[in-house]
Order: structure tokens, then C-alpha cells, then sequence
């Protein structure tokens, strides 16, 4: 097998991470061919340049449509904000390439469908940044509910909570404005449903609520704004497998840092899961003594892969940039035809419709049924 | 002062809580005339005999009547079944008692009001047992709102989750009668509800779902009966504050043995309490330097008032069983004229009335309004 | 049966958990006659007749002898400070009464010798108030190690650390004091020791270190004063068992206010427990397949006797003040003839043997067998 | 600044550490010269050759003397089993490299002077791979301590658990024997020293105590064999600045995988730290009101370098491999002539030095003073 020749645009906190998995992941998981880091394309090409340099890349460029044009590129990790993953992707795929794009798919849904189109029209691998299913931990639970271990789903809350808009005199800035999208529910309530998405598959229908913890935050040169976005967003759900369910999202809630907790609940146990303690995940479970029952703490071992290819010790700890790693794994995997872990345009446009009925739903009052992929969506 | 004469009718759980709480009342708190134990009433003679002897009372009688009647007691215990509350709560007024009664009021709504009308009538103190408010940590919440240590609370969230109804195969049993009520929402989801109007007051707005984990159970004698009631509940809720948040209910939730777990989301700072860990909470706020700011576990101390008359040196514990003891004393400081902190008929009404508009909501799927208490309510 | 009459010398902190216990025990229990709670001293009569009130006790003296010759007294609670214990115990044992003692024995170890001697000689019960071996969670552990669950234990760390000499500008006070004893190690550590002993039985030879954190602490009126005691004491230790150990005791440790933390190593498991948490206990087994296997959190359910008298329901939490009230079960068990779990001045003893044993060591910096009881000590 | 050449030798659990550091750190710290991955050494020339193309490396060679031979090569990282530390590093040291070497420095004290010696006299930095210290939170608790936020420290406790020798039926093999050294004091206390080191400076007199858990080990073809070594060390230390301390380390200790807790008390605060919760540090302090202290828990974040240059948001969390990159790093700007946080064999022969310490101390059963590096050390 040839080595793939590797093109990434953008080098912003995920440009760097997908340089840092592009890197490492021959080195951790020995079973792939070492990528060739081809071209890296920044806005300008000195940055683009020295980026290079810090990165391993082996060119640079200014510009992006040189990159995909380029012949020594197969894949093109595209890292850039949001409003240009359309764009840029699609042009990829037309070009033949296959697709690592950060998440969301795009600010507007017309665009995600479009994006998947070029996908089915390629044939090429079309994956999405949804690193937190890569965590071995999640895939922990996925066994474990796969195995029946905690019988039939009946119930699930998920939280995710940041604190990066948790201080109402920090300055107004574009997450504040409409055009960035409803707020929560879109800038990182996506990675919560990638995980329902991944654990439990479909959301049937959602009743959604979106709050604004503050009215308006200050301007640069004085005075205030209006917020535009909404910073909470909360919603009752109902899972294709006919379980209910909570989803809470806040990224003005201080203290929590990277909060992801997810709560199982089963007819035979339930696991408890939290991002911020991504190496441990609780499973309670009826068997056993009835004076010895109680939530397990399972810390990450070689027991749950792939944590084996980055420590042979357990309980020695993955990190966040590590879970990116997986992921260019499954990525190759996927691209060299095997079956693979990920979350590629057509579970990623699934994902983008419930962000959707969620807002609608959280504008009418009124609880909304989330469309199939394929199907016409009403306004 | 003179001490008071105490009736207590039933000996279950909360009976025998009640009957542990007179007894100890005045050893703990040092400031109350020690309570006369005069009577006690249990479904037969000989079964409120054997019970007074082992709780303390000086008689016993089979007609709760007759220890209503009785000039010797001045306030009545109510811990039977919630159905009896209307009935028995009513006659003590009627008859110039205090009343003590266990939450919920009653299992149907205009019970209660006839209840609050008896109480108003009489100008006695008519007490709900919503003992987790009692907790010294809950104390220390409510006083670190009302200072402001967190600033202005826009979002919280309730859980409440215990496991008794987690077995699927659990013999069906009157809980899951439609007769019972609605399911976790009034059969403990109350609790949430006296903490939620205890530290934020009022709910303005409330949108909920109620699910069955389990379609039918088990009979005894084979075969199996559908499950009428409900045992999940979640809803969407807006407080009067202006503040959003999320109740969650789950009776079903196996490993959950007590847990009551708030998060109190403000402008400059993050609560969290979970009552199956009830000497402790969570605080941060953003004060001090950045690299050291973290949730800090407060252990309960002297420094939580009413702690210190139980245990002079910090983090020793309270149990479950010291909250009534802090209920009984409120009482008592009511019962004096004195300012104390219980939830009467008066705010016992509100809890109920959001009980119900939850209830319509689920059924309805749209938000309902919540009736003030004193408004006729729209069926 | 007819019912014990009590007296109670002593009305702080354990005077009053002592009358707590002796008004609750019939209640919570309902299997022992209520006991007469008879007469109470106090340093003045005065102060007898104020806390008898409060207390519940039908008379009140400010004469503690009178208390010990009193015919309706059959067991005395003896709650005063620590010099007074062998005087008082040895009196009331002389006078055909049943003793229950605030631990430690005494502040010397040869009028512990002497008590022992006075218990023997008359054939009465003879209780020492090491309430945290009362612990439902501590008897689960003392369960759990009986069937083997972690296997042969090899190996044990305990910890007890609480900050209330922790602030080096505290003034200087009698626990500082030379004649107070040896400081950590005898001033709480014999909780330590008494946890050991229940769970695991003797100590063969110990290796101590005593430290102090703080050379000097300022008078009240100006100045400072050497302090003679040591806040701080370590110790490496081997078990009858043969396994190995340590102890370390802090009372200088901020931030810690009751911890008391087991870690125990078997062959087959680990059990760790906090008496902070002192609802839980944490267990790890090598049971079932690897994936899984975690330390579990047992919450304190009905299913660790005796809770279920406290609460029906699991989760609900014991406090403090409960551990008392199941010591005086157990006391009245031991009276009636019955087996009981139960420090006595016998096993007390040898307590104090372990204690004067590591002080020793402490001083000669080498290893130290501890004598057994009934052995004559080597100075 | 022109590239660093890179040599690596061993590429075995450390030594794939090594390299996806190499690999890594320009990309991650963006302020180093790429270093160039020039020779792989392994113990065939096949092995070697698939490695190098795994691991990035341009040659490869199955001569570890070639290696060190070659011109191309600036630094050595050399990671095989430690009895071949010494030969290859002074070998390296001589041929004018710079060496970073796995911990120990070697299994026999002697030739850890010898590797000193050489490293004295070549002039080169000679590092050792201590990578717990590098972790951003350990660095964290070093600043805390320097900037006097917990007062003087007073007393210290150590403890190192995993669970890698816990199973009495695994069969007896290497670490069992005496020549790999003393059993978990060698094996991975070293870490524990380095922690020490690091934090509070050189440790005065330490008073031993070594135990077996199991006497013996089955033997693959039947039979048992006595073990050797000890599982489980306990000592207590006081360390030169006048703390007390405890350390302990057990191997067989069930469920625990890579657990490193550290408490560090203070005259003014609290310190608590766990290596299997690598991403928090525990803080008390007594500032501010009373109702409101307790451990504070602090998640890592870009506040806490150089956790900044991994991930831009906080509460993301690090891996145990990603401290291999940061000291790396280190390694990078010791070479370079900057300030570097490193443990070189300077520091390493300290270590090396407590550890033959304890050992003597637990076989003569009485306190034993660190002789200081320099000094001519007694039998």
C-alpha cells in the first residue's frame, strides 16, 4: 500500500490536532502505511510557510484551491471556520479527494445536504471531527450496551457544559451574533448528539427550549448589545428506540470546563459517563450480592482498544489530542476499505436535522418530529 | 412555656421518623421545652400499644379520632397513607391541633385546596414534612444565593432518581396503579419541587413528559397487567426569576438509591448538591486566581447552622433521620411565633399546583402556565 | 425484661450523644425495653437540673457519687474528660454498676491496667465508646473480609487526619501540654487502632515517628510556649496477621475534619472506605470479565444491618449521632447476655498497648513488639 | 538553529514514548527546530527496519554502537531494560552526544556513579525520563508551594499503587528474581523519589520496611519458587527542610493502576494529588469565609502551562504520553542553554541514593541517613 499524501487547510486549535494525528498515527497504531504530509494551505503563505515547518509538512500555500488541485494530495483535512467547510469541501470531493472535515458540517442545513450530494457523488471517503466517540471509553459503552449489559435502553440525559460564555461583562463577539447560528444548540450541542448518534442511533422527536443568560454584553468602545444567540439550550427527547430523554447544553456555566455527562439508564444498569474524566467510566449492574452492589469506577486499560496501541499499562490516562489520533485511524481505515468507526456525511447530516428540529421546536413551543435523511424537510 | 402534648398518628417510616424527632428534639436544640409524648393512634389497640411503648407515647388508641379529640395533644402527627391526609388534617384543624403532616398533601388537587382552606381557617400552623429542605447544605444554598456568591441564577437543573421500580420483573403492585397518581412526579418528585421553591421560589412555566420504562409487569398468580403510571418524568420549566432549567424523575434509575442532584447555574458561579452525598456541596465562583479556581467540596461543619447543635466538630454527618429533627424543631419555633423555615399548606399548595400543570403538559405536549395559588384553576 | 436505669456523668459533646443514644435506642431499635433514663451529674447542681431537663433524665445531682450509689442506676455513662475515667470506672464497677466509657481509657497506662483489673473483678459489663467500629459500612468490610471477598489480606494503610490544631497561631491550650499524653497518637488516633483491631485483630511490633509541625504557639497574653506534644505521628506496623502497614495521624491537617481513611489489600481485592464519606465503601474484586472490573461505590442500604432500623430506604445516609445509638444497642445486648460487637475494657487495653508501644518506639527509633495483655510491660 | 539529530535505541513501550515525542514536539510547541529522526537501533537489523518506517525514523541499524557511532546523531534516547542503561549512556556520553535515558539510571548503585562521572566529564546534558514531574498539574502544585499558598510544608505523604504483581497465581518470573533489584521500591518507587525531589529537594534519614505479600510464585511447568523480592515497601522519611513524611508503594495492590497520591500538608493549606486523575489537583486553603472552604478541585487548563500548547480550552485533558512531549521539550531547551525542568543524572543519582537507603533501612530495621551525592557513601 502507497502512502497517502496528506493536504491540510486551516491551523487554528483543530488545524494543529489534525497535524498532530497526521504525525503520530503510523508511530501509535503500527499497522499503516506513514502518510506523506504533502501541503499545508494557510491564508497567507508565509503563515502557511512557517506553519509548514512546525508541522511537517512538506510545501505550503496560500492557496486552498492549489492545495486540491495539487496531484501529491488523496485527502484534505479542512479546519477552517465553519462558513468555509461547504465550500471547500465540496470542491475536494469534486476533485477526487477524500474529506476530513471539522464539525459541524455547515452554519446553514441547505448546505449540509449539498455537502452530502457531493459525497454520494464522489465515491470518496467523507468523514467529520467528532473525535469524542473515539474515546476508547465510549466505545466501552457502546460494548457494553451492544452486549445487553445493562439491558434495554429506557432512558438517557446527556449534558455538555463549557464556561466560555459563562461572564456577562465579557465583550460581545461573533458567537453573540444570529448569523453564527442558535448558540449552544449548534457551536457544541452537536458533539452531544454525535454521541447519541453513535450510542443509540435516531432521535424520533425533540421539544426544545433555548435561553439567553444574559441580555446583552458589552461593546469594545462602550455601551451594550443585544445577544442574539442562546447560550442554554434544553430539550426532551424521544430516541428511535423508543427511550426518553434529556439534553442540556450551557456554555455559560461556570466551573465546567469540558462537561460531557452522559447518564444510561437500563433495565438491568446504568452507566455514567464524564467527559472531564474521560479515562473512567461508572457502570452499575444487578448482579452480584445485594450488599456489594454499587457504581464501578473502570478506569481505561488495555482492555478497551484501542488504549492498548498508546499505553501497554492501564490506567495511565489518554489525553484530548489523543482521541484525534483514533479518529485519523478510522479514517485510513475507512479510506483502505475496512469498516470503521466514524461519523461520515450521511450520519453527520442526521445529526445537523435534529440541530434544526431543536430550534424549530424551540421557536414554536411545540414538539417536532426529526425527518429522515432523504425526505423533504418541512419549514 | 409549657411543653406541648404530641399525638401521633402512624407508626410506618415517617411515623417512627416523627416519633424520633419529638424525642430528640429538645436534647438537640437545648432551647424547646421537651415535648409531652401523649398519645398515639395505629390501625388496632394492641399494634398502637406495643408502638407506644417502643416510640415513647403514654397511651395508645386503634380511633385517630379519639387522639384528635384528646385535649392532652396540641399538635397532630400525620404519617398514614397520603390518601388519609386530607381527611385527618382537616379534622385537627377543625378540632384547634397543629397539624404535622407528611407531603404529598393529598393525592388529588382539590383535597389540597380544602386542606389550605382548613388551615387559614384556623389560624393553626399546618407543616408539610418536605424534610430535605432541613439539610444544614441546603441552608448553606439558599444563603449563598441570597448573598450572591454566584450572582444572579439563570439555569437549573434538578434530577431525582431512586431504583425501587427499576426491576422489570417486580411483582405489579398499587405504584403502578393509575389510582396512585401520576407516577415519580408525585410520588417523589415533590422533593425536587420543595427544593426548587425553597431556593428560587416560584415556577412560571412548565413543559413536561412522562414515560413507562416497562409496558406491564408481573402478577402473582402469572400472567402479567399493564403499568398505568409513569415512572420517568422530565420537563422543561421557567422559573419566576426568569431563569430556565430541567427536572428530571426517575424511579426507575437502577444504582440511584437517594440521589437528589442540583446544579444552580448564576452569573458568577456554579452550585451543585447531590443528597446521597447530603454533608457535602459543590461551589465555585470565580473569584481569586484563574490557575486555582475549582469546585470546592464544602464538608459540613459548626459553620452550617443547625449542624452545630448536633455535632460540634466539623464533617462528622448528619444522617437522613437528623433532617426531621431540624423539621421538628422549625415547627416548634412556628408553633411559638417565632420566624422558622417550613414549607406550610400555603407553599405545599404551589408545589401541588406544579405537580398538576406538569402532568397536563405531558399529556397536552405544549407548555402550561402555572395557576397561582388563590386562582381557580383551568382544567 | 424490666428496664435498665441510667446515669450519665458528663454533659458535652459525648454526654450528649450519650443521652441521645440512651432516648433513641428503643425507638430505632424496638427490640429493647426502653430504658429509665434516671439520674444525670453535672459539675453543679445547677447545671445537673438544667441539662436533665433538656436531656430527659428524671433527676439531677452535682454529686457524682451519689449518681454511682444510686439504686435506680444500673448502667453509668461516663463522659467526662479523660482523667477522670479511671476514677469514675472503677467506682461505679465497684458499686455492681455496668459502665459505658468515652474512649480512651485513661490518660496513663497503668490505671488502665487498674480498670481492666476492676472490670474483671466484677463481672459487669465494662463498654468503652469507640462508636466509628459501629459503622454499618465498617461491619460490611468486617463482613466482607470474614468470606474472603478481597481474599488474604496482606497489607493495610490507615489514615485519620481532622485540622483543628492546624492554625500555628491557635493560642496554646492543654492539648500542647505534656501531660495531656502524646498528642495525634493517643489524643484520636486510638480510632485508628480500635478500626484495626475490629477489623483485622492485633498488632505484633510497630516502628513509630512523632512529629511537630509547630515548635511554639503564642499565649494568650503575649509571647509564645514550646509546644510539648506531637500534632503529627507516623508508624509502620505489622499484624498477628503478618501483614504490613501504616498509620499516619495529623491533627494539624487543613482541610481534613473527620477523615478517617482504610485502604486494605488482599489477595483476591482492595477495600477502601472514608469516614467522611461514611455512607459508602469502595471495593474492588478481581470477579467477572476484565473490561469491567472497577472499584464499586456500595451506598449504605437495608441490605448492611442494622440501617434498616434507622430507614427502610437504601441511600438515605446515617449521620454521626447514629453510631452512637447503635453502640448502645450493642451495649444492651452485651448486659442481656447477648453476643455484641463491642469494644470492652479488655480489648481497650490492648488499644492502649499499641499506643504506649509506638511512643515508645517513637522515642528509641527502633522497632517495638506490643505486649500482650495480661503480660507485664518492659519499661 | 539547525536541526537536532536524532538517535533512539529500543523501541519497546518507552521507546515508542520517545518517538511519537520526536515526532511531535515541534508541532505541539512551535518554537523548536523539527528534529531530525535519523537512526534506529534494535536488536536485529529487521526489526530495526520496520520500526524506523513505523516510527519515522530515516535508518535504521541493529548495532547500537553504529548508532552512537554515527555523525548524524546529536541526541540519544536510549530505552532499552535497564541493565543495558549504563554501558550504552556512558558510551554515548563519551562519543559526545547528549543523552536522555530511561529511569533508573541502572540496577546497581555503583554504576549509577559511573554514569554520573561520565556525564560530569563529557560536558553534555545527560537527562533521565521522569516524565510524571512534567506533568502541568505537578508543576502547578510546585508553583503553589513556591508562592507559599499552603504555608510551610510540614508533612508529606506518598503513596505508589499498581496492580501489576497483585495476582498470587501469575507465574513467577523476572521481577521476582533479587537481580532485578529490591521489588516495588526500584521497580516504580523511583517515581515516587521523583516527585519528592521535585516538590520538596532531598529527603535527610528514611526508616525502611519491605514485605512479600506471597512467598511464593507458581512455575510454568508446575511447582511453586520462593519470590525474591518485595511487593510492597513502607518508609517513613524526613526530609531536609524538616517535614515528616510517609511512602508507600505496593505493586499487589488490586485495582490500582496507575495511582500516584500525594497529600502535602501546609501551616496554611492543603494539597492533594492523584496520578489516575492526572488532570485535577485538589487545593485547600484557609482564605476566606469559614462556611465556605473546602478542597477545591482544579481541572487543567491553558492557566496551567504548558498544557496551553496542547489544547487552547481547558478541561480538555492530557495523556500520559503527552508528558513525554513536554519533556522533550525540556530536553530540547537544556541542550539549547535555556533554564529546563529536568531530572539529569545529577539528580537521578540522588534518587538512586534514597532508594539504596531505604533498602538498607529495612534490612537493619533502624533509621538510615541519605548520604549526599559527593560523598562516599557507607556499606
Amino acid at each position: 500500500m502507497t502512502a497517502l499524501g496528506i493536504g491540510l487547510i486551516g491551523t487554528g486549535y483543530m488545524g494543529k490536532c489534525h497535524a498532530l494525528a497526521w504525525n503520530a498515527v503510523a508511530a501509535v497504531f503500527g499497522d499503516v502505511e506513514r502518510p506523506r504530509l504533502a501541503v499545508l494551505a494557510e491564508a497567507t503563505p508565509e503563515l502557511a510557510e512557517r506553519k509548514a515547518r512546525e508541522l511537517g509538512f512538506a510545501r505550503a500555500t496560500g492557496d486552498w484551491r492549489s492545495l486540491i488541485a495539487d496531484p501529491a494530495v488523496d485527502v484534505v483535512s479542512i479546519t477552517t471556520p465553519n462558513a468555509f467547510h461547504p465550500e471547500m469541501a465540496i470542491a475536494a470531493l469534486e476533485a477526487g479527494k477524500h474529506v476530513w472535515c471539522e464539525k459541524p458540517m455547515a452554519t446553514r442545513l441547505p448546505d449540509a445536504d449539498r455537502m452530502l450530494a457531493a459525497a454520494r457523488a464522489s465515491g470518496k471517503v467523507a468523514a467529520l471531527g467528532y473525535n469524542y466517540i473515539q474515546n476508547p471509553m465510549v466505545r466501552l459503552i457502546a460494548r457494553l450496551l451492544g452486549e445487553g449489559r445493562v439491558g434495554d435502553v429506557n432512558h438517557v440525559r446527556i449534558e455538555m457544559d463549557e464556561d466560555f460564555m459563562a461572564d456577562p461583562e465579557q465583550l460581545f463577539y461573533w458567537k453573540s451574533e444570529a448569523s453564527s447560528g442558535h448558540g449552544a444548540l449548534d457551536d457544541f450541542g452537536v458533539h452531544a448528539l454525535s454521541l447519541i448518534w453513535t450510542l443509540f442511533g435516531g432521535v424520533r422527536r425533540v421539544c426544545g427550549h433555548m435561553a439567553k443568560p444574559y441580555a446583552d454584553r458589552p461593546l469594545k468602545d462602550g455601551g451594550r448589545r443585544a445577544v442574539e444567540t442562546y447560550d442554554i439550550a434544553t430539550t426532551l427527547i424521544e430516541l428511535d428506540n423508543g427511550a426518553s430523554g434529556v439534553i442540556a447544553l450551557n456554555r455559560s456555566a461556570w466551573g465546567r470546563k469540558g462537561r460531557i455527562f452522559i447518564q444510561i439508564f437500563g433495565s438491568k444498569g446504568t452507566i455514567v459517563y464524564d467527559q472531564e474524566r474521560m479515562n473512567e467510566v461508572q457502570l452499575y449492574t444487578v448482579d452480584g450480592a445485594k450488599e456489594t452492589q454499587g457504581f464501578r469506577t473502570i478506569l481505561t486499560s488495555p482492555h478497551h482498544p484501542p488504549y492498548d496501541k498508546f499505553v501497554p499499562a492501564p490506567g495511565h490516562g489518554l489525553g484530548f489530542n489523543d482521541l484525534k489520533i483514533v479518529e485519523c485511524r478510522e479514517l485510513m481505515r475507512r479510506i483502505a476499505g475496512e469498516a470503521a468507526h466514524l461519523i461520515a456525511f450521511e450520519e453527520g447530516l442526521r445529526i445537523e436535522r435534529v440541530v434544526d428540529a431543536i430550534a424549530r421546536s424551540a421557536h414554536s413551543g411545540v414538539w417536532v418530529d426529526v425527518p429522515a435523511v432523504g425526505d423533504r424537510q418541512a419549514a
